[in-house]
């Protein structure tokens, strides 16, 4: 939908695929761990049999054991993991309960409120440094030293990963959850500063079961198979992704980019199984397709401004010829803003002569003449009416990337991702994405972002401070054609 | 002076060559950092002519613009990045000014105290939860941000662990780094979380560059050279290591075992150069005879128990038939108690016998007869002397280590650190270091504590919960011998 | 058609698209070369052009160079080198045409004389000795020096891998290229001894670039794509592959074994997508399914025999429950035998009761009983006349296996090569291979050989001497049976 | 003795240490054999107390067997890795008569016979080709065949290239040996042909066990320790080797290349301990300043050649103000030729203001003025002595540099490796090697070998074809001055 996989609540909304996958994500940690502790699998026999009051009793005795360290710290890790364990082998109405309980090792209030008095008492400097950092820490609910403890279990990162993407959908519908996840968010946000990630190629040689995910995570253009793969990373293309040391397998964010010559204006010719490669050292322009966020358990925690720096200047030091560097991007809510345009305004939208030729083609109508032109367009007379549309859609699109605002950000979601990285809104692309999904989300319609690095933070400032678009001439003046 | 390097003050004094040590590593990190970014080196020279308020001021501003992030997040980072460039080319004056600049970058009060406001009259549990954590994040001093930062900086982890040895130096002295160096040790104990450590085991056909470090961070049985290495890295011989994904050439602490036949009783037999190497497969005991920590840096953040007891698990893997697991240790305060005790209980703490045979050998006297003993026995009238002393000084060291007490703790560190772990005081053994340090330290007495899985547990909580020293029958009647 | 790739003229014939193959990888070592070495193209450009007498000229000018040493030996490498690119560059055409040419740079012959002469004079041991080696010197042909230096170029073992390949085709046609084919697979030979390979499992987390070599070079059954491959290397499959160290992303030869419970007697069943994995520790049986040889380059040099017993001394170590080996084999020859014998001895193969009984379901028919019966028995009347077919096929394939003879060898080419390796034929499995191939090939037969070290060295002495199959119990009597 | 291990068989003369490090690194294979098949220990227990006759009949029924084949191949395999292992356990007496039964199995005279007579009928080129081929293989002893096989031990390329060493040693003194190590040269030959041979670096992060090797093998400028070696790998100082990946923990032959500005003149100053490393950047020259090879069993067998020109283009790539590529290196046998040139001509070699000055400095003395200057030089009158002697030296030096002939090759060893290589004499340095070695060799001169890459082809056939040796004009002179 967006050339970073969103994060709207609407699109992280599991389907059932996603669930499958998640529980499938589960059950191979579960392998994992079953290789390892073979032992731990009685125990959690039992307790599957049924998520009642005994078991609940029991796991809050073994949080509590955790948290008070019974045995030393080598001896709680274990027992933490235990814990961990214990989950991994649950159903989701066993987890969901689990999770609940681990929700009630919330802050110790009282040990706040004490925190507070000594903090107000604080006479001198250190002192106060001190009572400042009591206070923090009274703060951390006990739940958080157990979270972290979870590290400890092979693939532990992995673990809570996916443990947050669970809490993400509780928390949505039970506000139990919500604090749970937000310490997670806290704790995972300080694992994965971006300065603890490794930035990989990825290539054809590549294992296979790490290939197999971008397939899986590939969120704006599906990858079609193997050999769309293959191709997506030919001579003349090259992907990266950031990758954490504790979970090495799982890339994090990805990006595809094709080396070619002059602005990319269609992303099916950038797909063309049957294009030949070429040489990725004669390319003068780099062209970013694609980015996609892969982990759901991450959502809120940014790393793609980084990744494309990082790219660009690895890029700018193997290929000596590159000039520009930009994105093809789609707009993913560009007919939703203007079907709320039309239905608003109708066809003031049109400029009078842009009226009178619509009004040629499509002469019979019960709404707008915009809306009822777009939705014959596709199909019915295709040729004339599509030519037709064309300029006043670019128009149209041109006005809501450089003015629709959602607050104080851009409107569409992907604008707003490059704006705030500092690119500039470069040029518009007439039928740059012919499939439905293109179709259907902008009327074919695709955009170059383009960074310059020279550029990049006024641009922010200006986006960031006074919310001001930069934008090339060329798309100021389509906004304002007609 | 311990087999864990000790952390307390005293021992962490830098002696001059452990200042070198310093300034030759940050001389590494700036050369690794020259090579990267080269035009940074102008700007610092500029900077290292003089820390006058002009470089203040130019610094605090720099440091503003990081926290503000202007440009964009990674226009910050890299903006951080430089700031650390700048302090790695100073001299240690300049780093002294550059740290207290920092330490200014405090909690922000009045947004502390707002968020108490709100905590207090938060009403529902949902709005306390995010109360709490307004509350947290408003604790975090601005100086964290530029902290945590730091960590894209090339080795930016080892960079920042060096600077926490640096302010925990400049601590003890001046109440101004306090605060920034507790809040360092924050964000490294959240790094180094065992839970992202590797175990590594190290060998003869590991980098000479790590093997160098072993022989200068070793800390309880100075390694005399290359071949006194190789030697420990000897098939019967195993030394592990802990090590960070992010600093992968600096070993945070490490293990020196031997794998022998019965409990070993003296330090200069297991490193004796000609001994020959036995078959590690026949071995019924591993000897845990040297645990070091590396990293000055990371006082107060523990690994050892965590290293033990991963080790016994690995060495079991490998070696069937292995029936204990013992230390040979040092007993580092045990001189200094007895001279304490001398000095307020004289010859009393001699039976009447041990008297009698004492003055037969050592007639004439300033001081009593016990101190006398003592001062000539290394050296004068060895032999006899020594012998009459062994039965004496056997008899005390166990009831120092039994049951000596700095507040709850053993007085000894070594032991308070075994106990801690659930180990046991097993044995005591005469000439067990017969080095000149041995005799100074403790009269060439060394005790082996020795772990035992199944116990571990009862001992930790013995020992933690009533300060109950757990030790073997024998231990205990040497003590109450005389 | 055999479950070791058959070595046999007709088998490699190369069809269109092996032909297509070998350009094709031909055409990534030249694109690997052109990146390194991209001057060498122009050259190329001008040879490519025509390869008449001009460019025949000058190679043999530049063999003679590489051969005398000109320059000295880094040199005439480097013109070795230079003369690999420029073959490699050219069409198939211009290929013959340098092999060809470098066939020409044979064994002097004169040399060979005088070195006879010396030979047949040499007096004491010491200078038979040298006789001996001069004139095995004079004996190697100069081309041969030149192949070897090819080595020199980077993959340039893998280009004479396919030039052997090559020459192997030429050599069937043209006499000219029979000797320099010879020499060629003398000196891979010596180099892919068995004893510098690397035996390396093969799995899910391979570079995909290595496993869509498996899908191509698969000789047995076809893998049908990659959710078919990443089945073969489930938990509770394995695959392991013969490599040489520079040659390091092609596999040689490669085995697939699945874990299982009992000896298998469907190959569908093994390959069946829907099967879920189960635990390879609970296997009692490692079935050997099919073993491809890779690299047609190296036909007639085996490793097969090698690899499963480097197989079966790995999973014996790896699965302490296994306790038999055993293939799941085709029978390759049997229909072509049997077709034969029917064309020979009509119905008298038949037993009265098997006339009998067949007769009645095969009323009219133009062709001896058998084989209308045969002819009939494939879809038309599937389920009674197979059933009367299957004792009668299941003698007449157990007598094929025991008894058909080519020469001294068994008849049946994959029963040779498992009777050498020392196997016993073990069990024959009717319908074990439903395959359209299956049927094709022998009536979708299969035979179980299984592999008992015991025993090994004994079969094959018994086979290798006096030509004796080894067979269970209840294949002989199979065989005797009717 | 040279920078290049020399290879003559005075130095060859393996000395008491050499022996025992041929002993040393024959019980590490053990010890590894040891651990991989620990019943063949008891086999080798009854060998090892006697090498009588019945263990030689044992050992040839053995070896027959092996090549026979008997079994299979795998199996024959096998055997000969017991053989191996065999030989192994053996003392040094022991393995001379297994070498000696070894050489037994010779060439098969009547084949050999046999295959002459049909080489000689062979009528058509096919048919010679392959009367060819049979005689060539004819000639192959059986011996070859069981070394060959001697590779599947682990460690089987370190193994052979131990006995070759041993068996140098052995065919100096005994003919019996003279084919055999001839044979195993061969096998060596091919397998360490340079198209197989990695390049690495070696830096101060390679395992500690591969640069104990370095000091151990280095055969130029002995490495005084691990500091020593150290400041070998600085920032300024680079060493390469070529590696076998059979063999992959052995250098095959390594250089010590310095980069800094102007030609080098002074072993002592490029190997100051004391001396700061420089920016390579800044270079203008390489200095190949030490090449050993390091496996005796390798002798005879070219690398160092590719290796120079290997590393040249390296530090071409890495270092682009590289100007000139030169040596620093002694002249071993300068003093030897000018003894038994002082011996033979007496003072003619002095032009007489040369003897004037000396007599004046020499006055009484028994031998030519030139031995007893000499003689006198180092120590007692040296400061003028020496000054005197410079010029004459000089001349001398430069004259039996470009002069002095063994053959048709230079009379100095390293003189010839070089001019070999193409590359010139560039520089004559005096005091350049102040230690006693370097007086005692050359009274210490050193040269300058430099390496133009435009130049090697047509100085090496210069000096092989015409034997004419290129220097540089300088040099010239020098030899003619006087």
């Amino acid at each position: 939908m967006s050339d970073i996989k969103t994060r709207e609540p609407a699109a992280d909304a599991v389907p059932a695929t996603q669930a499958g996958l998640l529980d499938r994500t589960l059950g191979n940690l579960r392998s994992v761990w079953r290789d390892i502790a073979g032992s731990a699998i009685t125990v959690v026999g039992t307790i599957r049999s049924a998520t009642g009051r005994t078991e609940e009793e029991r796991w809050r005795s073994q949080i509590r054991d955790c948290l008070e360290g019974k045995g030393g710290e080598v001896s709680a890790r274990a027992r933490a993991a235990d814990l961990g364990r214990t989950y991994l082998a649950l159903e989701p109405e066993g987890r969901r309960s689990f999770l609940r309980l681990l929700a009630e090792f919330d802050v110790d209030r009282a040990a706040v409120d004490r925190a507070i008095d000594i903090f107000h008492r604080a006479a001198d400097p250190v002192a106060r440094g001190e009572a400042e950092r009591t206070l923090r820490r009274a703060l951390e609910p006990g739940r958080m030293q157990l979270l972290t403890q979870f590290n400890t279990l092979p693939e532990g990162v992995k673990f809570l990963v996916e443990m947050r993407a669970e809490l993400l959908e509780l928390a949505r519908q039970d506000r139990h959850y919500v604090a749970l996840e937000a310490d997670l968010k806290d704790l995972l946000r300080g694992w994965f500063d971006v300065g603890f990630l490794e930035l990989r190629r990825i290539t054809w040689d590549s294992p296979a079961s790490l290939l197999e995910k971008l397939i899986r995570y590939e969120a704006v253009h599906a990858i079609r198979g193997w050999q769309d793969l293959k191709d997506r990373l030919d001579s003349d293309r090259r992907c990266f992704g950031f990758f954490h040391p504790r979970m090495p397998d799982e890339p994090l964010i990805f990006v595809e980019v094709a080396l070619v010559q002059g602005m990319s204006d269609s992303v099916q010719a950038l797909l063309d199984p049957d294009a030949p490669a070429s040489d990725p050292q004669e390319a003068d322009t780099a062209i970013f397709y694609s980015i996609s966020n892969a982990q759901k358990g991450l959502a809120g925690i940014s790393f793609g401004n980084f990744l494309i720096k990082r790219v660009v200047d690895l890029l700018k030091g193997e290929f000596g010829n590159l000039k520009q560097f930009a994105t093809l991007s789609p707009i993913p809510g560009f007919r939703r803003w203007l079907e709320a345009e039309v239905a608003q305004k109708g066809d003031q939208l049109l400029a009078p002569p842009e009226f009178q030729q619509l009004h040629e083609l499509v002469p019979d109508r019960e709404q707008p003449l915009l809306a009822e032109a777009l939705a014959r367009a596709r199909g019915e007379v295709e040729g004339v009416l599509e030519a037709a549309l064309q300029p006043v859609l670019m128009r149209l699109a041109a006005s809501y990337l450089l003015s629709a605002r959602n607050g104080r950000r851009a409107a569409d979601p992907v604008a707003h991702f490059h704006l705030t990285n500092g690119a500039r809104v470069e040029r518009l692309n007439w039928a740059a994405d012919t499939s439905p999904k293109g179709w259907k989300e902008s009327f074919g319609l695709m955009v170059n972002y383009a960074y310059r690095l020279s550029n990049i933070d006024a641009n922010h400032e200006a986006y960031r401070g006074d919310g001001k678009v930069v934008a090339s001439t060329a798309m100021k003046s389509l906004a304002k054609s007609s």
